[in-house]
């Protein structure tokens, strides 16, 4: 098969390498919104793929870039990204991911890969400490860790756990449509995407009340509805507690939540906002979550690891081989059957899997974990910092508790109430200015800008940017 | 956050493009399989994480790398590596994949990567022509196709679109029971996987007999079992043909299987061996897949690609958003609501998304398609001569008819019958050498060596040196 010679990649992969560096340094100056027309990006590449390689394919690869993906992509590692949450791709996190292509493991098996496999259950179990979540969780406790590719992928793989130690017949005659899942509102649709690929439906979701002056489930309305859904005949299977909500960074009451849902499984999906952890001031989002059967938060958010890297650790080490596990004969190994090791490829849905945990052993090596917690807190200061900014300001209004490093907001009309076409107008002559970006989600039914306060280089002078973006 | 500054990364981005560069270069040198006991790694590495940073991070990544990780590694790109099937991380592959975490890019939908998903859609339209789908499965002939992780989560989401398609309430009402899904016993175990991970249950999963003489699906015997489930009130909903499968190669009807199929959804898992239909001479084992519903070939197999690249295809381009879409307000956008765009979550089961194309993009450029040709065509010459010397030798006999660049062989005792035994025994003593590594299935029950050839560099001589160590 055609491919460089280790010394053509030296020489590309150097060029490559210093185009990130240009991009990265000179990311600032880019604006974080492309200004780009559905079919455009299209419109500009060859329809036809080339039979014979590019003369200069150097040139072909960087041309590419400048010339079509950097003006047509929105730039999440931009200082000004304040969308949906971060997606902190930082260059430490390259370097490892770098070895892991250079490796090209495969590391569905133990035996496939036992580096790979064995790198990431010490990083996993690490990880389960440092956040504080207890020895339950690690493979030594009897529990243990993985990375997947996303915290969707996590809750589905949870809720199929949940439906196999509901009814271990779950295997072999699928879902019996009286099972059910407990979220709020605020929930991730990755949980209602769950329910249905998990082959539910709709109707077995069901959406617990908040908390009355919250946006917090209630645990209280939460016991409610198992006992109510209990006595119908129903079979309550996963409750999914959120710790940090995608539209507001509500935290809903993990330890009651886990002190009242009996026999179901409890899922904290703490994608965004469990990393927070790290730090002892903000350990309390977790509080709770040692009693809980799995346990999600993605380091590709707001951990500094490029994306896929989403920890996913349960309580039941043996939870996920049990209901995931099929082996035909070509899969089968003497390490597996001595029953010694983790197959890791019996915890996702993809047979197939990548080297993930160096990426995140670069990350932490670089950084040391007073490193990440010494980011997490600038964040979280920089939109306190905002917070009060907005809550000081007469056409602002806090839509919910700034929460962590979330802040949203309501622009108000001139009679102090919400102005969504207001808030609609501001967004997207933010977006449009290119210096910031922001995205939004409604709360109580009305508009609200969210600022996610994330993108790895987002400094005091980025704030103050948006600040006068925001109030031009 | 803190992050290496550019400089710090052009300096130790370079020194890890070295490593990889002088790996590869020394890799034929090395033992396929590790000499590592369970544990072994794990205990190599301190359980705690590092509160500081590395003093010299450089040293620590490669210190890992050539301490722990490479002599812990089974290694897939040997040129002696022969298990399973390729897993062809090229060098030119890494190119691209490290302009993607440069990028740092969500793809989750076409406003949050607009390059990123018009770079994937000409990518796969290309490719749907190169390999003779037809325009059908383009976006422009109403089709459409994507970068999935894996063949696995491929025939997941087509699994579900098939569920969709057959009863559009399964999104409100879940799966019924009378489901079911057709395979042989060679099939792919990630078909048994989604149907279990769908909440089908393995009651759902209908093994139709081969063929007489052949380890192919019979499309007779799935006309007549089609035509008794129907009668019995059954619900086919998937048909899956395989084009080489795991086990042996075998390569289904595929014409004949879309023929008699009616309205259940024919996938087509090619995963393996469906990008040998580049190739015009080939190009017969993707015969009939232009009438199928949905066809996957995965690009990080035999196609140069670093995991994870699957393409997968759909006639209907608007399936698998209608069956998997979801959309709560914060990911609400003008471009999603115009109908103007592909967003690519909705193709899949995460919601986040890696710029893959780019990897992809980088493989077409270095090699050209006459590359990636011959690149094929080697390893099958390579497997036909490996397959010759089999049938010629008086302790061996072909297991199976050789399909493409796959052998499976029997090791026969005195008696010319075969000895599974003496087939472990080879396989275990060729493995412990360490210059070359097989893996195994059985046919007809009886335990058979798999070659798959199509490691990177596997040429001639490589092919000697498996021939030596399976005589010797």
């Amino acid at each position: 098969m055609p491919d460089l010679d280790p010394e053509e990649f030296r020489r590309l992969g150097h060029a490559l390498v210093d185009w990130v560096a240009a991009h990265r340094a000179g990311l600032a100056e880019l604006p974080v919104r492309p200004a780009v027309q559905p079919g455009e990006v299209r419109a500009a590449l060859p329809a036809d793929l080339p039979d014979k390689p590019a003369d200069d394919l150097g040139a072909a690869l960087t041309g590419l870039l400048d010339d079509v993906v950097v003006p047509g992509s929105l730039h999440w590692q931009h200082p000004g990204f304040y969308g949906y949450f971060p997606a902190q791709a930082s260059l430490l996190s390259l370097l490892g991911d770098l070895a892991s292509g250079g490796l090209g493991a495969q590391g569905m098996l133990w035996s496939t890969s036992p580096a790979g496999t064995e790198v990431e259950q010490v990083l996993v179990d690490g990880f389960a400490r440092a956040l504080g979540l207890g020895e339950g969780f690690t493979f030594a406790g009897g529990g243990g860790g993985s990375l997947q590719d996303s915290a969707s992928s996590a809750a589905l793989v949870a809720l199929l756990a949940a439906l196999h130690r509901a009814s271990p017949e779950w295997r072999e005659t699928g879902v019996e449509g009286t099972e059910r899942v407990y979220v709020t509102a605020e929930t991730h649709s990755s949980l209602a995407k769950a329910v249905r690929v998990a082959g539910l439906g709709a109707r077995a979701l069901r959406t617990v009340p908040f908390a009355p002056g919250t946006r917090a489930m209630s645990a209280e309305a939460l016991a409610a509805m198992l006992a109510d859904d209990r006595a119908a005949g129903l079979r309550p299977v996963l409750v999914c507690p959120t710790v940090g909500t995608t539209g507001t960074g509500a935290i809903d009451p993990v330890r009651q939540v886990c002190e009242v849902s009996g026999d179901a499984w409890v899922h904290v999906d703490a994608a965004w906002a469990g990393v927070a952890a790290l730090c002892p001031e903000f350990r309390h989002v977790l509080d709770g979550a040692e009693l809980a059967d799995s346990v999600c938060t993605d380091a590709h958010k707001w951990l500094a690891t490029a994306f896929d890297a989403s920890f996913l650790w349960v309580r039941d080490g043996t939870a996920l081989p049990a209901a995931l596990s099929i082996t035909p004969e070509y899969l089968r190994n003497a390490a597996s059957e001595s029953g010694e090791v983790v197959d890791y490829r019996d915890w996702q849905v993809p047979l197939g899997r990548r080297f993930r945990a160096l990426k995140l052993w670069s990350v932490v090596q670089g950084a040391g974990l007073e490193g990440l917690r010494d980011g997490i807190r600038g964040h979280v200061a920089l939109a306190r910092d905002l917070a009060d900014r907005v809550a000081a300001h007469p056409r602002f209004a806090l839509a919910a508790p700034p929460s962590l490093a979330l802040v949203c907001l309501h622009v108000l009309g001139p009679d102090g109430e919400p102005d969504d076409a207001a808030g609609r107008a501001l967004l997207e002559r933010v977006n449009a200015g290119g210096r910031a970006y922001l995205t939004h989600t409604t709360v109580d039914g009305r508009h609200a800008i969210r600022v996610a306060v994330g993108a790895l280089g987002t400094g005091p002078e980025h704030l103050d940017v948006l600040w006068a973006e925001l109030t031009r």
